[in-house]
């Protein structure tokens, strides 16, 4: 299978992000997590969209918050879907962050997800990959038959304490 | 190749998702268009999906304005990569379909594209279909130069018309 | 009396739903509550409308937050009134889920509380049944004119205090 | 059958409220139209409500723009159960008119609808009504027949000019 | 001098408009302050009203958050300067309240201060009365003086612990 | 009778204002127009101040667009009651004049009437003199009680046209 | 004196920009204009900033709209100032635009001026090389003389016109 | 090098632009920090302005939350550049001050930085300075390069504990 590549804007963003990396390992699906600034450090943007398009690396997660520009720099330089996160951050707590990841201009999509989203950018990468690889999308049905149940369980005890 | 299912909520929402069907067009990528709606005709979404997931599609676009929930809707029922478009439409003008189409709950990913974002669906689901198909990849690579190409086209107009 | 479905979309809206049961209960409304995610469980919010229908339910309240489509899958699905209560939950809190329960296409209606209202969600369904039982019109009445003597009573502590 | 009363803010608003009287003819269902500001002639709105109360009104539909108060004051003085009507006008759009009649306060709700959204406060007045009107469930369902129906046949109509 | 009436939606309110009559304390402009809640006790802002017009008050501050119709109920019904005071409660922290208060339809103005600007609202309420009565002028220019030179000592303190 | 001195920021906003003017003389409240910048003349600004505060005005009325501070830069210099009206201007249409007028910090309040809310600021400006001056409170009964008619023959129109 | 260089994202932003070039040469700053796109041309992107560090560039302003990152991308790169002009596009009319230009990460600043503030932008360039130009400087007063002048002269009009 | 002027509209500013000093400081920037209020005491940010002008100020900054106009009324004074700093306060935490701040009026530009954007307010304003000062730009380069080294190290970190 092939590796997703989660990208991180800060080390602020880790407390958000940890959940993509864990969603991905209980889905088996490898990946790897790093931190790069499309403002502070836009050459090591590049350098990891390089090192990405010449291995094994099927889909990139970008994360970040305020004028979130990271994961549209990525989306710029490669044509591997990208999966922007926008993180909640400071006084606009996240509304920055989705504008500026979801309002990307023709031709260059930035797959978005919700605010802090970091779940659903992870099992919306094993989706992609999960295309062209039976063993992903059984992990993906699987996942999601497990929070179907959860859902019903947690049913249960509601139903249970509350019988007007 | 595999084929891109595009859905709108109403025929109203043609306009802006013919670019979608075009783009798709033009970059070689086997399409089929409908119209559907989660809340007038739930059933017809659910008999689609089946089709869908029978077939040879691999990706689906869901549009709508408003209280947006068709792409919600569809991803909710097939484990298949779903790309939603929030279409402008009334008062609020897309900022409604946007956050319904966006902020899905853990586990069921919507992959959300600016509002109006047709092209960007269409190129999205491209990338998603090329991660296993090295026809598209080339397809959308040749779409994105030329894309690249009348940037500096334009840039050349500019100039010669404005030299301070 | 018939009977109010409270429907919410996930175990965490429990804390905020809690009070259109204690309303109900103080209205002496019979009412069941019970979790059902349209995006989670999308059969089992089928199921549940067929039990409803086929039983003695003559108003569904539909409660979930972020991309919050419960209430409209449910209304796209039956006759009933149904009432959707926008909870406020992440980084947008309850703004998404306002919109996404308010803005719904022509045809099928929900009827919206505030943010967080459960207990207007709860008096709103006392009063729709009202319109044919006596008995729960004049709880009704009794109910608000009981707010109305808190208010008085307010007032006069507040009065009493503050005299310029 | 009893009656819809539609009471508008302004008379400019008729141009959007029209529509909740043709659907409630579509329906079959008796309706009064009126204006009544709660700013420019509160009283008259009192004496209209002490009229519905007194007579054969099920429903009261209030629409206003703006600081949009005319569904809540009627709320504040009558049980029968009051949709409101954001209706979009101004520099805002709407926007205002949606806070200020969905943001009631504890105890004195408002069915709000989508901004303009007439057709569905019609709906909603028609499903409160059929609780307890066989006839009046029969046309909702024939209504909501009808629009699905028209779903499907503009996907035929879209599927047949886009074969991709 | 004339009397400044407050009037709170709700005893909630209470901590924000606390300084609205501390203010008219500070300034020696006689006030009263009391609760009515123009959705749950509509009559009992009716009374006040004709209480305040038939007595000495001057100007009415009417506060309340959500869907605040009070300030607009009151300015409604009587033609003596209202101010409203949109109080930050809910989910919306406030934004509701201001657009409910400040959108007023032509010819039935609310004076708008800023959200929990109870302070500000006696602050304006005195510059009203202030037209007519030449002590309240001295007063309101006393305390605006007392205002600046807490600005200027503020000043000094920051200047001498920053000296780049 | 005092003057009502309108100032406005710019000339673009004449369109807007033009009805302030007009309301006035329906009203028989004697006034002056005139343009003066925060931004672009501040001394001119201050002048006017000074001007007024020496004459015969009793209420200020300020109208600015976008970052407007006209209304602010006013009420920072006289101790006499000012008017913000937002003007609605450019890509906001009015949200940030809005708050740039109404979020004044404690201690300088402006009254704060809707966006392009003429009318309204000149009746508030009536209302304001009015408490000092029978003639005035006269004028301002009057014009409401005509706008309270003209609402109810809209009501005679509607009624006629739509009876259910 | 510098050059101050104008880059768009787009070309459809020139009818907008226009504006910043008039305006400089009004102001007689050197100035040149091109397109280049964070996201189309990321590489053109970098050869222009090149350029300019190279060149008598001391001015970058940079504009784009929807999820605007060419301010931003450029300010990643140079560290000369760098002055971002949100363009109104789209549904979200440069609301999008504004906050992906301003809400920048720390150590990366970008300059914004309001949305489709070309005029701005231009002046704010002349006064950041007027700091040590004194021709700059000489001609930034006089353009801010002259349009103090076109105040005065439309507050003469419009007063001529209305005398209360 | 000259000097850069930090302006606070109010003492409860200081947390926030401590941050702008400390950075200033760290990049060799002489500068002074003192409070002024636009509105509290207007006459005193004329002085500031006066004494400014006459001095070592390059640039300045001015920093205000809610109707955050000091940053605006500075720039209307001086041909200096100014940078705006919009402080997140009260109930809409910072929105209101950023538009304020970033809306003004063409002729008259403030160099707008994010909510609580101190330290980029301190990075702008030396990088002002810097296109006349070689010292100011080493600084700033030095200044940036750790930035970046700091991005680096965190990623370090994080790849040795994230490795799929």
């Amino acid at each position: 299978m092939k590796r997703v590549a989660i990208v991180m804007g800060s080390r602020s963003d880790l407390p958000v992000m940890e959940a993509a990396a864990e969603t991905l390992r209980a889905l088996g699906v490898p990946h790897s997590m790093t931190v790069a600034s499309a403002h502070r450090t836009p050459e090591r943007v590049e350098e990891l969209i390089a090192e990405y398009e010449s291995s094994d690396v099927g889909v990139i997660i970008g994360a970040a918050g305020g004028a979130a520009h990271l994961a549209g720099a990525i989306a710029a330089r490669t044509a591997l879907p990208v999966i922007g996160v926008p993180v909640a951050s400071g006084a606009l707590n996240g509304l920055d962050a989705l504008l500026s990841t979801v309002q990307m201009p023709p031709g260059v999509p930035v797959a978005a997800v919700s605010i802090d989203g970091a779940v659903n950018a992870a099992v919306l990468a094993a989706q992609i990959l999960a295309s062209s690889d039976p063993e992903a999308m059984a992990a993906v049905r699987r996942y999601r038959a497990e929070r179907s149940a959860a859902v019903v369980k947690s049913a249960e005890e509601v139903e249970s304490r509350y019988q007007g």
